[in-house]
């Protein structure tokens, strides 16, 4: 089944992805991680929260971490254009007997909780705090120079379903992988700000997050990442790459929170703003698809993922196997 | 006088720059810049034009160069969203009593000619023949690798009306130079598509176009060309830089073709797709606004541009002189 | 069993290595990829020869194919410092009951052929013609820049008798890999230019040629040829990479040429040229010494290497596995 | 007049430049400039002096900070091969009539205080302590990266004379200026080590050390550093650069310490380890010889310069003016 024509004209103006709340067992930990490690800076903090932001970004956070007894996602967060567009977001959910709520979120001005209808925690707000320009900030780099958020990735039990719904949201798919025996979708990447993705979705054990994604200045900076991250002590968070990725032509690396949460971090896409543009298909039996080059993704990659606060996944209907081997 | 608003409802919806039609009196010695030492790819060509694309785009070109007596800017083309947009950009112009034509133009659908209140002639069109991605097939990359188009920037007369007129249509500010003396704006940095800016204005005899620029994936990009261009016979075609921009935060640099049109190499610069981004201010004393680091700029980067047909520039208002050195 | 001490006064003086001969069955095949795809140049043809030079390079070539029936491995060659030490390399094998005799090479002065006690075969000389400098020729540079020759690596059946003989010759041991349980050296890598090495020794059946390596600017470059690779036809011929080795700190990748040779592509390692420079020495066991980062290697990788012409491998007698996960 | 033939079989044998000891005015400026800025390691100190090393050195420094009334160089510092070279130097030297001491320095065993006919203060030693090694401790990585010291390049009134005296000491000549009008050198690159130079004569006032040198892994290290700089109050700091070199082909940035002593960051050079290796001549009129591209060096780059404890410069007998402008 071939991927919906894009909603030019949704129903609400969706700007793009803003932050993820992830709860974490160990806050230390995970400050040692994200700040430490990656280079994400604080913005905010309280005896049980960390609120970090990335390099280039203006919005107070872009990461809320929650220490909690069990790991997990609390939310996946959207900025949208203007207050009305909140109204309508609230009709939207409403109109599909998906629950909507308005909740008091720090930082934020108003904001509604909703959840797609697998479940999938999804907050819009309009309003964040805004912070003072870092980027030139020189002397605050650290790590892997992470500059912004750039997606979620999630695994989907009906990812045809998944790509219909947000499709709708005005989400528009840039890329896409067929299984060629069903036509079903085995994956699908769409965008709301002009890049390959805000949000994308892999036939799995559905819904989990499959990762959060970083914008990194250049390939190098990865590396400097990978050189840092073996020699004191998080080889073992080391998941997947560097490699190059056939879809969104991405270089790639995949790193593991000490809760387990995936973190990629992800540089060289490509402009994706005009209406017209087309998506690419890949063909679930092409080994280049998620790898142009680069080591075949472990066994982990696959299976493993953060559950979502509230949503029970299922497993997914289609069962075809990718072949791992580029 | 502070930058106006942003308009977030245009009467119509630029997405992004499109391309620039240069007339070149050598298209030989053209084809030599920008296809053999720059990396443009050649998607189409005529007796006397020759229609470039850069390696990550799916319009036809992002440069069209025709062979003319006088060196010159045939016009500087936006794509719209949307048909409909493409009629009320005509209501838009005609209500100003500004020029406003339907036009022919090869690999594009209708086309609207239009001239802002300076002369500077404008073209819009929802649809260009679209080609077959080729950002993956790296045997073609060559020169700087030039990703995609990035913004224009050109010499106003008179930037704070400049900026108003552009605002109206939707360009929103990002960055500004204030001069404190007087309270007017020297330059101004507008964008549609979410980076730092598709337009730009700088104080100076007016309207002209100082640069076209493209976006490349890393600075070793850029020092490659530089090296290149060094040893290809190019040196003279080296006007300034490498650097790193005050504004912006971009890596640069600037070269002139053969026939002294003026071209950007730029990357690194940063997201602004938030309606609410807040634009930076820079006093036009402060050296570092141009270049963060780097050599100042020669007499030629803040005196030579290039004319567009039709348009007869004027000596600009203001007369303050810029601080050149760092 | 420790490295041995350094022979600071080796009988004759080896500047550096040299060039490697390699048999193709292909000419051209192997054309397209050494030079069409890596980027070495063209410094010389003959009806069933190509003679290769990097970069930097000032010698005739660094790289010799012979069309062959077979491939395989000619010999290794190595420049001296002067023409005495030709003689003294003379009396050094032939001493040894080595064979040592003189032979004609294109291109090269007087040239010493002589064996290892494993039948390595190993060429001497100190004329080899001299080529004017390209590499300020910019527009030349094409694949990863190869700049120059960096290293051979070779499986020996018994590492510690080809530490101890090459020792002699006055190579010094930089790194090396010792198995605790038996104390015999697993590995070694041994410097006369400088760098970690010009040649190195792993445990397997041997003699065989493991690798050649060629020096590239830097680790951007390597991730160019691997997309270049993977989009033009030779993504099966990537073996393994790319990381950052344990030992020697080097960036690398590792190739196949048509005939399965193996080519190294590295950079980033650092300077020895201390007389007092201490070996680092690595445990057999420690995962992070071949990949410090990186997918493991593949199985190909430790056993696949290529033959020496009139060297037949041994067994090695050393049988401890090596832990291939990082 | 053309430089000497290399002296392949000098009277001792200096294996490479080991440190620079520099008078400093403020220990405390000193430092927020070489290590918290550059990036070079603490590796002792005491009152009034800081020892410093780059990143993958392994003797005790690279350079010494002495806190002093004035600013200076207290002495250029070579590693020699083994001990009875140093006892050859000490006759060297005194068989010209030329100063030479034994001295004792911290870290450092038999240590020859000498001096050259024009009175550079020559320090010759063959132990120096040795440091664990940290070029894998990449959470110790900061500011440009220095990797290791690179080379001395120094003023000198009489440049065929310098080039002369070093060369009997071993130095070879790598490349090297003409004044074609004079015949006589305008400049000359010589080396030890195998790169492109240990030592450097440029004609003007001398003696007086015109920079020091540390090599960096890339150039992308060298923007890091001018970013840093630029935003972290050393803006003024930076003096030429970045660009290519003509002469050796490397990249380089010029920056100026709190006391004004020039330090050059430099990468990209080429191996020169061959006997028979032919130095590359340049026209003084040749304008791409400093600059194969790169803004032209400001005046202060080609006038000033750090004096020499004891060694009162002379002006230089060669007037002819450089070409500045590339």
């Amino acid at each position: 089944m071939p991927v919906p024509a894009p909603n030019l004209y949704p129903p609400f103006n969706i700007v793009r992805l803003s932050h993820v709340e992830y709860r974490v067992t160990d806050l230390e930990a995970a400050r040692a991680f994200y700040v430490d490690t990656l280079g994400l800076q604080v913005s905010g903090e309280g005896p049980r929260a960390l609120y970090l932001r990335a390099m280039e970004e203006r919005g107070h956070h872009c990461v809320a971490l929650r220490q909690s007894a069990e790991p997990g996602v609390g939310a996946l967060a959207f900025k949208l254009f203007d207050e009305p567009d909140l109204d309508h977001a609230e009709a939207f959910f409403r109109a599909r007997g998906l629950p909507a709520e308005w909740v008091e979120r720090p930082h934020q001005g108003r904001t509604l909780a909703a959840r797609d209808p697998w479940g999938i925690p999804l907050e819009f707000y309009v309003h964040m705090d805004r912070l003072e320009p870092i980027h030139q900030k020189y002397g605050l780099y650290r790590g892997v120079k992470p500059l912004r958020i750039d997606h979620f990735n999630m695994f989907s039990a009906d990812v045809d379903a998944s790509v219909a719904f947000y499709n709708e949201m005005g989400f528009r798919t840039t890329e896409y992988t067929e299984d060629a025996e069903t036509g079903r979708l085995w994956a699908a990447w769409m965008h709301r700000k002009g890049g390959v993705h805000d949000v994308a979705f892999t036939n799995g054990m559905g819904p989990r997050l499959h990762h959060t994604a970083f914008w990194v200045p250049t390939p190098l900076n990865i590396i400097d990442l990978l050189d840092l991250m073996s020699t004191t002590g998080w080889v073992g968070h080391i998941e997947r790459g560097p490699g190059r990725h056939g879809i969104s032509n991405a270089f790639f690396l995949y790193v593991r929170d000490p809760d387990g949460h995936r973190i990629e971090l992800y540089c060289s896409d490509y402009q994706t703003v005009d209406p017209d543009h087309e998506p690419i298909k890949w063909d679930l039996k092409d080994p280049q698809r998620q790898t142009l080059w680069g080591a075949p993704a472990p066994r982990s990659w696959f299976e493993e993922g953060s559950l979502f606060d509230g949503a029970v996944p299922q497993e997914a209907a289609l069962k075809a196997q990718p072949i791992v081997a580029p």
